[in-house]
């Protein structure tokens, strides 16, 4: 649901009469007569030529359903003697369902005698037919196969009709056009109350006392003598969302029949493949081009508009958004605000922000035919293909060979990451949207599904599984579609992501708009590119640590760990140092100058350390030690609670070498382009700090390496030194830590974590039920808890401020991207957020809205009603 | 330290004159001229005939060591011509150490030329030569093989003493009194300036900026013609606090020479085994003790008095306090108020509330000889002996038998708990003050070494070796003595905890005086017995995880985490709730209607589950499962980070039956003990809470509970349910929680860990290098880090109190008992802190000393001077 769609309340809602004539000055508001209502006065006002139309407030159709039925010879009064009418649905959001529109009310024996007069015989008694056909099942809920009657009957087949009515009801077919109505309106507004309607439309986001309103309309016939019928037509493309005249006119129809007619419609404008209306009836399509201009103009939309022709007249009977993908929706925006029709800053504002993750992903081709192995919970969006492997070392083997790979496991751990890192997609039998599978993936921009429960993986068999019995082999290639869940056999077909001009041009105009800096978290050159793809400002959370998993660098993070003494540990970590520097090296090149902020090493070191016998037996061999020595090692060095243990910065002031390598790495890195021309100012961020004095020791240990390098180059350079906020007490003493960093960086991830005293990694196992329960209204690792973890950023960010004026403030993690978490940290002046790449046009976008909301008021429409 | 021991800074220190005669009406500080100065001072006041006595301020000591002597003419004019001068330190803690006394200062070939016709010419002579010797060892620091020579050999060894003298200093002995005395007060200040005294008062928690005085004083001498003598006086005994009089005087001596000296020293009071004063110099002796009552009654102290008889002449030479034992100091405060000389209030104040901790522990009889096996750090106060067992299992069988145990570990784990309880004492190799096993340790009140580094433990070979490679057998007697680490061979003689009567009337008065609860942490009814003789005012913890770990009840556990529904759980738990019920009645009848808090379920159920093969082998044979099975759900079941997981309260939602059982015990154990006549209102604790909506669920839980075991039983009862603050989020939505509750106590480890992101357990190995960095100025888990968590508690208690203005407010947790805990405690309007029960009375009585300085400015001497 966009959280957007609100409506202010309205004081003097009461104040508006419930049943109301639509005129030009008609008291009319969408959320007090839906949506249709007021776009039909619109349309109206426009000039065009709307038949007579009653609007019922959400309040009259309310009252209705609870047997209060407004005075009918007052509603029917401004249509004249013996109408006939249609009622349609009119809620303020047509998404949320409602009852289908019923025409040609008023039809009864004496009615039909005179339209046979009118509009022939024929095309009176089929009407009558249809309408006797269409009350009886929708309103007066008879069995549908007592009225089977063939129209070709004639009036005999109405006879029967009618006397299958008396049978069923004990009483004639309402002959009184008010009864009738009545008895249309009771109907649609008990539907609109029942419980199947209301379950629906709340699963579809609408509040509990979402209202129903109803139009009574002045039926245009598009049936009857001259040139009758009926046609949709709409000026742009509801795919592209590019300049384009589609439709369907159907001679002899009513309503949106042509649009649903097997044969017989025709097409709008000219075409090779059959008639059209533009060549059949020029100057009716002269007429509707011409509303549809005036539409765009003075509606500012692209309107889809229903029309009638009635022995040649034109009706205008109703109007609503052209339908549109997202593709189409920016495409559409964007050329209202280059017509000069909205402004820049509401073309901004009308695009879904969750929408657009759609066009950054590749997808499976959505006109291909799929062959479905199974459908679990889209959990990372974008499609992927590759060959299955049951590990993650395999998955790296297969990323080593150039291969694409889909990792599928019972559930993805920390140490699956590098795995994750390297496949096209992941697929995980466990899990939801927040566990580890769904979370990094999302990350790491990995299509990836979860939950798939009834899969079977057999590691040993090299084999998994599918709930139809399939057996699919490791090295046989899937499909994964992260959006809607589905595992596909073989290589589906997939569509790049839809990064064209108009997206661009929207984001440029967003990026004019907002106020709040968007910055990445991005680890590897590959996340880099992404993020400097999507006009990230820079770096805001780059973590080292993959760079010690990768190849052989293990292997000597182990050597590192077995090392006697401080020289032995500076002697290895001196042989990882060029390639990490190359790491550092190839970040700033592809940002080209813009910040990159380094967190220093942060996992427990026992993380390096194999976990079983058999990698044990590896290692002691590989460092020529006893295998006892080696496993009293690893036992030694695990932790009951790793994610509260030696890590981080305790890491950096227990072992110093590490930090002291990288701040080298990071400080020749950036000697090594400054060479080449680029101007450098690297940013390091030391993690997990709860004490000033942590920052103290590191800034001197930082600061020697620094005059170091630049004594060894003779190279000038700075850096900026700062902090990742991740437990309470760091941001509690943020007044006392900023006075020793240029900025601070609030990691949301943990400090939920901790904040809570919950583990994201073990959350999963009671997580669903609390959500179920409302025990926690929104999963905090996905949604930024603004009144436990919101307080401490709000707390920390009023003290860093208030002890050092021009420090640098911001969010990294998994929040980061979202509206939520923007809108909050932009009230309390931090100077950006930081999340996973494919966040950043989301995150721009979202940004850009805020402040534009915080400045103007433009109406928030969507679903198809204006 | 004791943290109290402060002055005031003085804005008119340097008002006070440099060198001053002490008199009566002198201006005299003990911060500025030290403790000496001050009390000498007071003597004079009382008409004691102290000798002429001159003091030099801290700030004209630190001159002298800086080369500004002050002018010796004008500080040796009071003592008149050719003076005879002692000199002795006077800083403000005689414990800091200092410069011995010089005595005789002026003596030279003239003085004892006229000493010789005064006292005699041996008498001058001995003088003589003692006095060289000891200014050419310790003022001018030459060689003291240099100057043995005899004191037989009359004048020709005071000759060849001078000679010596001149030959080591290239000039001769100093034969001005003045130039003697310039040295001797260089040599004193120079020696308090120097580096290893500075760290030797340093470690004694002297302030770095500490000052010497110094104090002259005329001779009184002790030898000569008529009665001369000197000797020590006390009227209370240094052992135990009661009225005795006591001391040594010794015939032609100086100083303290009574008291060092092998033979020849005679008794004070009439004594059969040897002559004494009362009996030979019965005058004196009476004055003597006039001269104590009137320092008890003016000095408002027991003190002990140096006295000097010359020539049957008394002089008073010093006062200090009376040496004493924390027993001894408690029974003389309490005489000192029962007598009416000090108000109840100051004799509380005067208590050293750590130096108690020794009173309510046994110790190792101090006079007993011992035999030393090791000595490492002492953790948990209290000296036990017992076997030796290598395991807990061993541990809980041997009190199965009866028998006391001593647990010899590496290091202790959560699993060792039962076995920590079970044993007499507790032996690690491993770990420091704030390791595993020495918190526990204390909590439990089990004597407890650890760090006991060169221990080899061989657990397989049933053995353990001392470090000099003495071998220890398994079921071998050792003793621990968790006060000063020791470990010592078999069974060593204890001396049981002293809770004498002048104790009792020492915490009454405490607790009339105080103005906060204290209550224990009790788990167990031994835990309450100890609260309950402590004088805690009820259980603030009892917490109930070791009642499902005893004996078979850890089988009905398994048997329940197995259970494959609600309803088996159910019938599981329904099988545990006769014992649980009957814990509940023991500690409600134990604690004699005294409110008893009782927190429901928090460790994680995976805690329950074996952790090796064997184990589980054994599970699977026990519950007929397939051991593939067991392992599995065992896997399924370990988390990440335990303390961040599925505990507390979180398992209270997730599998209700448990905390069901849990309130049903409680309240049917409340109905029981009411129809005894007791009544209780039992607390409901709820744990690890972090959203308002937990307590509701819970509440709505135990409230259904609580309505059925009322209509089952016909009995009324009320109960109270409140919340454990663990979380730093809990802290943070007091405010909303308040509102459902009745009480807030805020649980200070766990709040620790999760506000500094830093598990207790994992902490050790690099809390030791943090501490010796100053990177935490303590460690958190031992002092309350005010800055931080304490802060949380700030915000916590205010915005409870905010919502619900009588809601309960209190901390539990290793924090509560501490002195600067209470103070905080008490200044945010906490109602009470609990304690572990050995901590109870230590806790009475500094929240007594809290209130008491509030209201009063007592002055707070400790060490010997007044």
């Amino acid at each position: 649901m966009n959280p957007f769609k609100e409506f202010r309340t309205v004081p003097d809602a009461s104040s508006f009469a419930p049943v109301t004539l639509i005129t030009e000055t008609a008291a009319m508001r969408p959320d007090v007569f839906g949506g249709r209502a007021k776009c039909l006065q619109r349309l109206i006002r426009l000039q065009m030529p709307v038949p007579t139309t009653v609007a019922l407030s959400f309040d009259a159709v309310r009252g209705i359903a609870r047997g209060q039925m407004p005075d009918i010879g007052a509603l029917m009064a401004p249509f004249g003697a013996a109408p006939l009418l249609s009622v349609r649905p009119s809620s303020l959001d047509p998404d949320w369902g409602g009852p289908g529109a019923i025409l040609n009310i008023g039809l009864c024996d004496a009615s039909h005698a005179s339209l046979s007069a009118s509009l022939g015989a024929d095309v009176a008694t089929k009407l009558y037919l249809q309408f006797i056909q269409i009350y009886a099942t929708q309103v007066a809920r008879l069995n549908p196969d007592a009225f089977h009657f063939d129209v070709r009957g004639g009036i005999s087949a109405v006879r029967s009709a009618l006397s299958a009515y008396e049978a069923e009801m004990d009483e004639p077919f309402p002959q009184d056009p008010a009864e009738q109505l009545s008895e249309v309106l009771r109907s649609m507004a008990r539907t609109w109350e029942g419980t199947s309607a209301r379950l629906l439309r709340q699963a579809k986001g609408a509040p509990s006392d979402a209202g129903l309103g109803l139009v009574v309309q002045t039926m245009a016939f598009g049936v009857g003598p001259g040139e009758s019928g009926a046609g949709v037509i709409q000026f742009a493309d509801s795919n592209t969302g590019a300049p384009r005249i589609t439709g369907r006119y159907l001679s002899q129809s009513q309503g949106r029949e042509a649009l649903a007619a097997a044969t017989g419609a025709i097409y709008l404008t000219h075409d090779t493949r059959g008639s059209s209306l533009e060549d059949e009836n020029p100057a009716v399509f002269a007429r509707l081009k011409a509303f549809g201009q005036i539409a765009r103009t003075r509606l500012r939309e692209e309107m889809q508009i229903e029309f009638t022709l009635s022995d040649g007249v034109l009706h205008i009977i109703d109007a609503v958004r052209v339908p549109r993908t997202v593709r189409a929706a920016v495409r559409i925006a964007v050329d209202l605000a280059e017509s000069g029709i909205i402004p820049r800053d509401e073309a901004v504002h009308r695009i879904d922000v969750q929408a657009i993750s759609a066009m950054l992903h590749r997808q499976v081709n959505p006109d291909a035919a799929r062959d479905l192995i199974l459908r679990a919970i889209g959990a990372s969006p974008g499609a992927a293909h590759g060959k299955v492997v049951l590990t993650a070392e395999d998955a790296q083997a297969a990323a080593a060979r150039g291969e694409a790979a889909i990792l599928v496991r019972r559930e993805t751990t920390p140490e699956d990451i590098r795995g994750m890192h390297a496949a096209a997609g992941v697929l995980t039998q466990r899990g939801g949207v927040t566990s580890h599978a769904a979370v990094v993936g999302r990350g790491l921009g990995v299509p990836c599904v979860v939950g798939a429960s009834g899969l079977v993986i057999d590691r040993r068999g090299g084999r998994v599984i599918a709930p139809d019995g399939r057996v699919i082999l490791a090295g046989d290639t899937i499909t994964v579609d992260g959006f809607n869940g589905e595992v596909l056999a073989g290589e589906a077909p997939l569509r790049e992501a839809q990064l064209d001009d108009a997206f661009q041009t929207l984001l440029a105009w967003a990026d004019a708009s907002r106020d709040i800096g968007i910055r990445a978290n991005a680890d590897t050159p590959r996340d880099a590119r992404i993020a400097s793809t999507f006009a990230a400002e820079g770096i805001g959370l780059c973590r080292t640590e993959h760079m010690f998993f990768e190849g052989d660098r293990i292997g000597m993070m182990r050597e590192m760990i077995f090392a006697a003494n401080s020289q032995e540990r500076r002697e290895v970590l001196g042989r990882l140092l060029p390639t990490q520097r190359q790491d550092f090296i190839r970040l700033f090149e592809i940002m080209n100058g813009k910040p990159v902020c380094i967190r220093l090493f942060d996992p427990p070191l026992h993380e390096f350390l194999p976990s079983d016998r058999a990698g044990m037996r590896d290692l002691a061999d590989g460092l020529s030690l006893p295998l006892a020595d080696v496993m009293a090692r690893v036992e030694a060095m695990s932790e009951y609670n790793p994610m509260l243990g030696l890590r981080g910065v305790r890491l950096g002031i227990t072992v110093p070498e590490i930090y002291e390598m990288q701040a080298r790495a990071i400080f020749e890195a950036t000697v090594a382009v400054s060479r080449d021309g680029l101007s450098v100012t690297p940013e390091i961020m030391i993690p997990l700090v709860s004490a000033r004095r942590e920052v103290q020791l590191v800034r001197g240990q930082i600061d020697a390496v620094a005059s170091a390098v630049r004594a060894q180059s003779g190279v000038e350079f700075t850096y900026r030194l700062g902090v990742m906020v991740e437990t309470p007490r760091a941001a509690l003493r943020a007044g006392d830590i900023a006075q020793d960093v240029a900025f601070l960086s609030f990691g949301t991830n943990d400090l939920t974590q901790m904040t809570y005293g919950l583990s994201r990694d073990d959350a999963g196992r009671f997580m669903p039920a609390y959500l179920a329960n409302q025990v926690f209204p929104d999963d905090p690792f996905h949604t930024l808890d603004l009144e436990g973890v919101g307080e401490l950023l709000q707390i920390g960010a009023a003290r860093a401020r208030g002890s050092h004026q021009g420090v640098t403030l911001s969010v990294c993690g998994e929040h980061g991207g979202s509206a939520q978490t923007i809108a909050f940290c932009r009230k309390q002046g931090f100077d950006y957020v930081s999340c996973s790449p494919f966040r950043v046009p989301l995150a721009r976008l979202a940004a850009a809205q805020i402040a534009i909301r915080e400045r103007s008021s433009f109406p928030t429409a969507s679903g198809k009603y204006l």
